[in-house]
């Protein structure tokens, strides 16, 4: 339901690669070059180039087109925080102007042509920037930044005009930001704070706003990016350079509409390579994502849930509130990889360590119970009577002198333990203050997580304002929720990025042996029938049950002969989409005489039905296997997604569904199993044997394999049922719904 | 597997009854005299007093024994804090000690009988309070706080100790609060803050700091009831209490172990009745609940998952954590009932409208499109090209001058619009401060709820801190989450208090006519056959199949004929659990030789199984419905419980089931089928015909009559499968598990 407010407009994929990496080379490169036949076997690209944007950010010279000082004139205001802005970072700053001499005392040129050198940014405040880029192109800058608004924002006029913008941007070589941004780019700074930082990203300047003010509370910002329309640097870019930068720990993102789904990925892919993590907004959580689709599967996966898992196979932690984004980034970005992932909860009182680790365990973290060693050591500082077990509760008294410092410490030092987490619910300066202190000095020698959460609602006690914040190594929150969601994230990130290895590296680029007899078969426009669609994933490799189409009731006898019986009828046609509703199969067939009966009634009801038969298909029975549904879908962003979900009722009621973008290796496709509400029924109840999920999870990839290589031709796929049998026994496709573009 | 901290005993509420109301009347009483007849059919209380505590709070005169002023004692800081105290309210306060003459100046009485007056208070500091409950008594004060810690909390020896105590007290007619409690209701609080108030319940002192503090932030509290381990007054006493009082205008609760579920159940149905908002953590989300049953009900309902329902039932607002305990009870306590539920989001960006729109509506918030009529309106004051159709996108400048104050006018005066919420995302003061000063004057003047989402995390903003915290009309949050929450449990609420009937103005008193059939049945100490349980649901009128318990092949082809074929045979006998697995069910039989065979069968399978069998069963084949379970279990904490849940696959794997604490009514069974996650399966699907849900609801209120009336006679009772039929032709029990204790 809600659109972007900075009208990125989605494009296909392939598109997008001819703008990026085909017409327009872009300036310098990090890391090997750009081919452009680095695609897969669908066209798709399996690289894009690192964007150069040091001298974006650190410009030397600048020239400002439409510099002002008229009182009352909002250029003016840009004018002057720009003039500021270099003044702090040493630019050269070059105002443009037709007439006026000067802008604040600094000549002015008339044109863009008359600049005393070849600058490395032009900001552009005129209300119309097309007319000024080629210019821009003949002086050889490097990059623009345009202000105006009113285009894509603002609807299809706006979209019309940002396209010709966009096209005359990659003739250009420039590389630009905008439109409708700002000077969040340039602004201060702090630049007294050291160790990883977040770098932001934000497509609406306004929402980034509170991240930067985490500076205020010193936590050091390295960059922010706000990208506006995206007629050119998009998300991506930004994503690509910050991941190679020596100073960011982490990469905040606010994202209202991404631009292309491909130039995201393989920006995620980048920066869990480089195990940069990225923290993120969507917004359009309701985005329902409404398809007509013919398949189950096209209707069951929605829009966000294609974003949702999309970012979760580059390990992009996607987060709601801007609070979120803020406390997740910072811990992120400043803490050391976890030496091992047992979080203890400390506090001085009982009642409030029991609370927090049932809520941390609630969430999924674990808190391993500590050594009887660990517990006797603690124990020589704290009551016999207090538990110390995990949650370690002090009593209090302790904290109040040396005892304190060693407790911490003696936590800190077991091997179990990575993250120490210690709610104050209440500030008690006697107690407080010192364990405050002693956290913060204790967190300076250790590589391990010190989290605090500050429990008080009123936020300006000193222990909270002047030291808490005053530390970069404590990780201090005000809310018990973020707390231990970003904490998690802690975990999952490392664990994530250690164990990663890029999809894109083991991505097909040659088609397959399938891929020439499945062309064979596809019909531009129509939906196939049954036999056709099951011959097309034969050609996959995917089995089917041993069938026979036939066109006549002594056939089909015959044909049972042959597939053996008990056998399945049931017409086939080109256009047939809800056999069983309308009649048109016959289960469990045991004789000659029923399969004559049924092939007339079939018949009958499909002249009734007034459907076009190619005939009817005697088909093998398979019985006793979870019923699973495995499908394709065309997502507008990503292109290609696969869907497996679980059949009959749970598909049917409960959406039970999970989804991938390609390319996807073998762990992803068991995460997708394990993602399943009702995966315990693969596993086997009530004593049913347990089912062959390395058949099922091959059946996912090749049709992750059929979907990528036959990439738009393909409009819909749906196997279902896919009838998995007991472990060893594979999987069979019992029906199957193809749709060609 | 978080036990409570505070060692509160968890009792049969049918004992908990007698002591409360039965052996020790109390003192002076609120509402209607206590009645000890006042139970239900099943002998629990359907009524509870409302303790006096007035001169608890408030008390004229208190005792302090154990009173000290000697240096480095704790009795020394607590006596001078209750001697300050005392100054402050205006209570005499008489130290007693047996061997000083004075205390801070006061003097001191040597023992409690030389009181020179009737105290209303009596805190005692001594480590062994036992031997001064008696002494207390003949001087007949009211109210005792026992501070003394190494009760219940420390494991059985003190458990033992508390259960002394608590009868001593119980015998003694005084109310006593504690033991391990402390001095917070006696603190401190800000008597210049108007408008309903916060009432706070603690089980740990420590866990009500913050909410305390809130009071720093401006938001009054009114009381703070610390309660300990609970020995005598617990948390239902003040929840009771506190609802009657005037200036109390939500009840905020912290609570690791609840002493009694039907003392708090009643306390919650008042609150409820009085409109009184309770919002409550209570600790224990990770509670398993590990029951040993036969039952499938009874292994799929968790503790922490009766408690969550106890509470939904009598519209408790359940919070996780401290923050979200202060923010909901702040905005419940101040906001007026809502005029409307429609929701608009306020912002000076287009971006951030948009994204707290797409949280608000994920949460559940319903968003109204404003009319054209009101829309044009706001168009007067907001640039044609921004949206206002909610969220309402103002683009800022409107904000900075005498349009701004117009726009929330207008919003507020919607008759759709019940909440206004602005998210400020970060303070530009030349905005955000007139911003923020006209929702706080335009707040003074309606009774709709103005929300602020303050998005910077500095918080040392004037905007911030003194403009709106200074307000007690604008609610003010720093986190998205926490906002919507609120807002949500705001709507909630009213919703749930405008259209509640309290349960227990229905709850039966007297026998129905099913309960003396039923007692005929039971086998105290058994399970019953299958027929057994099936003629007890039929005593409750729940209706089974046509079957009849046949013990010769014969005898079972007579049988089917009279049932009706198709048959279904089973074997029956007073401990099968399993049949299906063993083997021991025949479906589908549709003659007398089939019968013949299934009879032999079955009978062998139950000689090699070394099942004792009462005979087979021969029952009615039901077909073409719904299959659900109808159970219950007996909860430690609230006694007997209802659950439905779907039956098949989907309570197998998804443990898809709702339950319910009696006594509740018709909507609240209809809710229950609401909360099932495959509730769809009763809508029918797939062109199957809806289920008669009116019969459902029948046999789960009939269940839940069955198991009052029972009450602890009955361990377990399972109805797997129930078949729910199609609209209008009712439910049939295919199967029942009954286990007497």
């Amino acid at each position: 339901m809600l659109g972007s407010t900075h009208g990125t407009l989605t494009t296909d994929s392939r598109r997008a690669r001819v703008i990026a990496c085909g017409e327009q080379p872009g300036p310098a490169v990090h890391g090997r070059p750009a081919d452009v036949d680095d695609l897969d076997v669908g066209g798709r690209p399996l690289y894009t180039d690192v964007p150069d944007l040091d001298r974006f950010f650190r410009p030397e010279s600048v020239a400002v087109i439409g510099a002002s000082d008229a009182e009352g004139r909002p250029n003016t205001g840009i004018t002057r925080q720009l003039i500021d802005w270099a003044g702090r970072v040493g630019a050269r700053l070059h105002p443009v102007h037709p007439t006026r001499p000067a802008v604040f005392g600094i000549p002015c040129v008339t044109s863009v042509a008359d600049l005393p050198e070849q600058v490395d940014l032009a900001v552009l405040l005129v209300a119309d920037p097309l007319p000024v880029i080629e210019q821009l192109a003949e002086a050889k800058v490097k990059f623009a930044v345009v202000f105006a608004s009113g285009f894509a924002e603002t609807g299809e006029e706006g979209a019309a005009a940002q396209e010709r913008l966009a096209a005359a941007v990659a003739e250009s070589g420039i590389r630009l930001l905008g439109p409708n941004t700002n000077l969040n780019a340039f602004s201060s700074f702090r630049e007294d704070l050291e160790g990883p930082g977040i770098a932001l990203i934000t497509q609406s300047g306004h929402q980034g706003r509170p991240v930067y003010a985490l500076q205020e509370l010193g936590i050091r910002l390295t960059h922010w990016a706000p990208t506006g329309n995206e007629a050119d640097l998009e998300t991506a870019d930004f994503l690509s350079y910050f991941a190679e930068r020596p100073e960011v720990g982490a990469i905040a993102c606010y994202v209202e509409g991404l631009k292309d789904g491909r130039s995201f990925l393989l920006a995620a892919d980048r920066a869990a390579r480089r195990k940069v993590p990225v923290v993120a907004v969507k917004v359009g959580r309701t985005e329902t994502g409404a398809r007509t689709a013919a398949s189950h599967t096209g209707k069951l996966t929605g829009a966000d849930a294609v974003v949702d898992a999309a970012m979760r196979q580059y390990g992009v932690i996607r987060v709601d509130g801007l609070d979120e984004l803020q406390d997740t980034a910072a811990l992120l970005a400043r803490a050391r990889p976890p030496r091992a992932e047992g979080v203890v909860v400390y506090s001085i009182s009982g009642g409030t360590g029991a609370h927090f680790a049932d809520l941390a365990t609630e969430a999924g973290l674990r808190l391993p119970t500590l050594s009887q060693a660990k517990q006797d050591e603690l124990h020589q500082w704290i009551p016999e009577f207090l538990s110390v077990a995990n949650p370690v509760d002090n009593g209090g008294h302790p904290v109040g002198d040396w005892r304190g410092r060693k407790i911490i410490d003696a936590i800190l030092a077991d091997p179990s333990v990575g993250v120490l987490i210690c709610p104050v619910t209440g500030p008690f300066p006697p107690l407080s203050d010192r364990l405050v202190q002693d956290l913060v000095d204790a967190a300076e020698q250790t590589d391990k997580l010190v989290c605090v959460v500050w429990g008080s609602p009123v936020g300006t006690e000193p222990a909270y304002r002047e030291v808490l914040l005053g530390s970069s190594r404590v990780a201090t929150f005000r809310t018990v929720g973020n707390c231990i969601n970003a904490v998690r994230a802690y975990l999952d990130h490392h664990r994530f990025v250690s164990g990663y290895r890029s999809p894109f590296d083991e991505a097909p680029r040659t088609p397959s042996p399938s891929f020439r007899k499945a062309q064979a078969l596809m019909r531009p426009g129509q939906q196939l029938s049954e036999h056709a669609a099951k011959q097309l994933l034969r050609a996959y490799g995917i089995r089917v049950p041993r069938e026979q189409l036939v066109t006549s009731a002594a056939a089909a006898v015959r044909a049972a002969g042959l597939v053996g019986y008990p056998v399945v009828m049931k017409a086939s046609g080109a256009r047939i989409a809800h056999k069983t509703e309308l009649g048109l199969v016959r289960i469990g067939l045991t004789s000659a005489s029923q399969v004559r009966d049924a092939y007339r009634e079939l018949t009958d009801i499909a002249r009734y039905e007034d459907v076009t038969l190619d005939g009817v298909l005697v088909c093998q029975m398979v019985e006793r296997g979870v019923e699973m549904v495995v499908g394709a879908v065309h997502d507008e962003l990503f292109g290609p997604t696969v869907t497996v979900g679980l059949g009959g009722v749970l598909v049917e009621v409960l959406r039970d569904t999970a989804v991938r973008v390609p390319p996807f290796g073998e762990e992803q496709a068991r995460d997708m199993l394990a993602e399943l509400r009702g995966r315990a029924l693969l596993d086997g109840v009530r004593g049913r044997p347990p089912a062959d999920l390395d058949a099922l999870v091959e059946v996912v990839l090749r049709v992750q394999r059929m979907v990528v290589e036959l990439g738009d031709e393909l409009a819909e796929l749906d196997v279902n049922p896919l009838m998995v049998l007991p472990r060893g026994q594979g999987a069979v496709a019992l029906d199957a719904l193809v749709v060609c573009r």
